[in-house]
C-alpha cells in the first residue's frame, strides 16, 4: 500500500488492517518540500506494526510543480476541483508512484495495492479519479507475469474514493486513527508547524470541522485566523 | 523516447529522427546487471545528436528478475514467447519506464512517447505486448494535466512492435544505424563482449542472419560455434 503519511492514506492503512490485509507500506522520498511526511509515514508504519519500505526517487529532476520547484504554494486557493488542476499537481506522481508499487506486489506476490486517493474533497488532481484508477488497474493486468499467468488478479484499491472528506475522518476516529501523527501540509515550517492555508491544510481543516471533531494539527499561529 | 542502448530502440530512434520528431531520450541505470547498455545508450545519443537523460532507480532492491538478482541468465533457452515468460523478465519495468517518461514528456509539452518494444521476434514479456501499450496509453491521458486539458494528446509509439527482428534490422540498415554502437547481451564479459546464448544475443543473432546482414557484435570467442 501506498503510505505518503497523510490523513487519507494512514485512514486507508487502518482500514486494511480491520480488514484483515497485512500490508506492506511504501513510501516515496521524491524531492516533495513537504518530505517530512515520509517521517510521519515512517512513524505511522511503526505504531501500526507494519513492514515499511522508502523508495527514494527523484521527481525533483523531472519538476513541474511547485511541491518539487522553487514555486510558491498557493494559499487559501478556492481547494476544490471546480477551481482547476492547480500548480501542486505532480507529473504523473501516481502513476510512477502505483508502478512501482505495481512491481513489489509482484515480487510479493500480493494483488491488492491501496491507495488513499480522493475524488470528492480533493484538489482535481487527475490521478486521484475513478477513471484514472481503473485504467491503472487494467495496466496492472497486462503489464505483469502475474496478470498474464494468473486470470488478472490485481485489484487497485481505493476504498476512499467517493467519500467526502468528514466521512474519511469518522471512519478514522472509528478505527481508531492517530491523527495527530498524520500531516497533511505542502507547505510546513522548520518546526513542521501546518501552514493552514495551502489546498491540503484547507481541506482537512474544513473535514475536521464538517467531523465535528477537533484536528490535532500543529498550526502555525498566524493561520489559526478564522477560515 | 525510451532508448536502452540495445538494437531496437536504437532504430527507433532513428525512426523518430527520419519522421521529424526531436526526441529526447530516456535511458534508466535501475541495477541491471547488463549496465553496459547505458554506456551504449549515452554514445548512441551523442552521435544522434539528441539530448539525453539517465536516470539512476533501484529495482534490484525489488528483485525478481535473473536480470538484477543473483541468478543465471538462462543460455539457449527457447527464446519465443510460446516457451513462457523467462527468468529475465523485470516486473513492471516497462510501466515504470514509461510512468517516468510520461512525467518527463508532460513538462516538455511533448506527447509523443517512443518506446522500442516488439511483440513478434521477443521473449513473450507482457509489458511488450501491444494490448499493454494501448492500456499505458489510456493511463497517460487519464493521469495527466495534459490529457485532462488538451483531450488526451499523448501517444505511446510502438513502431516496432508488430515487426520481425530481420525486418527491424534491415529498417535499421536502411536508415544508416550503427550497429556496432547498440548492445543486446544480457550477460556480457568484463571486456563487454556479449555471450551469444541468452535470449538477446540468440534474437539479435537470428535476426542478423535472417535479414543476410553481418552483425558486428564482439562475441564471446566460446559463443562462436554454430547456432
Amino acid at each position: 500500500m501506498l503510505l505518503s503519511g497523510g490523513l487519507d492514506s494512514t485512514v486507508v492503512l487502518a482500514h486494511a488492517l480491520r480488514d484483515g490485509f497485512r500490508p506492506m507500506a511504501l513510501t516515496f522520498r521524491y524531492g516533495q518540500r513537504h518530505a517530512h511526511e515520509v517521517e510521519a509515514a515512517a512513524r505511522i508504519a511503526r505504531y501500526s506494526g507494519v513492514p515499511h519500505r522508502i523508495v527514494e526517487i527523484d521527481l525533483r529532476a523531472t519538476g513541474g510543480s511547485a511541491l518539487t520547484d522553487d514555486v510558491a504554494v498557493p494559499k487559501d486557493r478556492r481547494a476544490d476541483a471546480a477551481a482547476g488542476i492547480p500548480v501542486t499537481y505532480v507529473p504523473a506522481r501516481n502513476t510512477i508512484f502505483l508502478a512501482y508499487a505495481l512491481a513489489w506486489a509482484e515480487v510479493l506476490v500480493a494483488h491488492d495495492i491501496f491507495i488513499g486517493v480522493n475524488a470528492i474533497d480533493y484538489s482535481g488532481y487527475p490521478d486521484c479519479r475513478p477513471e484514472f484508477i481503473a485504467a491503472f488497474e487494467r495496466v496492472a493486468n497486462l503489464a505483469t507475469r502475474t496478470g498474464v499467468e494468473r486470470g488478472a488478479p490485481f485489484r487497485i484499491r481505493a476504498p476512499l474514493i467517493g467519500m467526502r472528506k468528514r466521512e474519511i475522518i469518522r471512519l478514522g476516529r472509528a478505527l481508531g486513527v492517530d491523527f495527530a501523527a498524520t500531516t497533511s501540509c505542502y507547505d510546513p515550517d522548520a518546526t513542521g508547524a501546518a501552514c493552514g492555508h495551502c489546498d491540503a491544510c484547507q481541506l482537512r481543516r474544513a473535514g475536521f470541522a464538517d467531523a465535528g471533531i477537533v484536528d490535532p494539527t500543529p498550526y502555525q499561529p498566524a493561520s489559526l485566523t478564522p477560515r
